[in-house]
């Protein structure tokens, strides 16, 4: 597992772990909420190396539980992954997101669900940025001194989702989206 | 948690849990190995409800924990599931699988995978056999008085196909194979 770790103290309500399922790469990043304020806690990667299948999900479910006793997050909001072209890279990538939700559910944490679409308009404002637009909008929003990797940005994406859902906010309004002909496009 | 329970008791060298992962119902079925003889231990299913899938999952994950609790396998064999004409299908069934081999290495138990085919080709003789016959000569190798249920056939066969390989078996020669112009058609 790699990625820098930040302030992991607690003193706000909420803490939200965010999560971007892959076999071989699964992104984390936790997020505390107070209020309208968001902090950055911490994120990374959790990898797997080639090899058989079910030693790759228990690296998986072993690492989203290791995440989960670091940093007690509230809840954990994961990413809907995409339905690939390949039914067999549509399989593999459903195991790997069966083993991380497990090791959310095995923690008994609940675990709420968003689309890449949902997450992007929520973080960014329109719903087909590229990944760039959302590790950029994760630095603004979270006041990063750095952009993080993508992996990590889409985690912590799916977070900051999560907390703009739970306040009522939705998307951030005005930011990223585009007015034309009166009409508000996200 | 549903299924007949058998024999319990631990007289033999190897313990082996065969499970045939699915969404909404995972059968489950476990066999003693001891030298060429093969022993009915016990079978069922896992079936979860309508809702949310991270909650159906866990239902998977604590199932199979919970059989392997009860039974204490010495290794786990997993049949490879069928990629879906339906591409959110094969995304659930993926995810299904993939709760049930975390299940598994949980618990620290190594997890063999067989495709359909080897399950069939293993138990009936040939790659293409009708669910019946699987459950039929599952019935027979097992010498049970009734025919399993379909999901716990399946589960039970692809515990018989680890046994029959690990035993360097293969295919049950003669049963269910076809001799045309002096060749055996699997």
């Amino acid at each position: 597992m790699t990625g820098p770790t930040g302030c992991a103290s607690r003193t706000v309500a909420t803490r939200i772990l965010g999560l971007d399922p892959g076999l071989r790469i699964t992104g984390f990043g936790l997020i505390d909420v107070l209020g309208s304020q968001l902090r950055y806690v911490a994120s990374g990667c959790i990898k797997t190396r080639d090899g058989e299948l079910p030693g790759r999900l228990k690296v998986l479910l072993d690492g989203v539980r290791e995440v989960i006793t670091t940093y007690a997050p509230d809840l954990v909001a994961v990413e809907k992954v995409f339905v690939n072209v390949n039914p067999q890279s549509t399989l593999l990538l459903g195991q790997a997101r069966g083993a991380v939700i497990c090791g959310a559910v095995s923690c008994d944490l609940p675990v709420a669900e968003y689309t890449a679409l949902q997450v992007k308009q929520s973080v960014v404002g329109h719903g087909k940025a590229a990944k760039e637009q959302v590790q950029h909008m994760v630095q603004r929003l979270l006041l990063l001194d750095a952009s993080p990797s993508p992996d990590a940005a889409d985690a912590l994406a799916c977070a900051i989702c999560h907390a703009h859902g739970s306040q009522g906010l939705g998307a951030i309004a005005g930011i990223g989206t585009r007015r034309r002909a009166g009409r508000i496009q996200a």
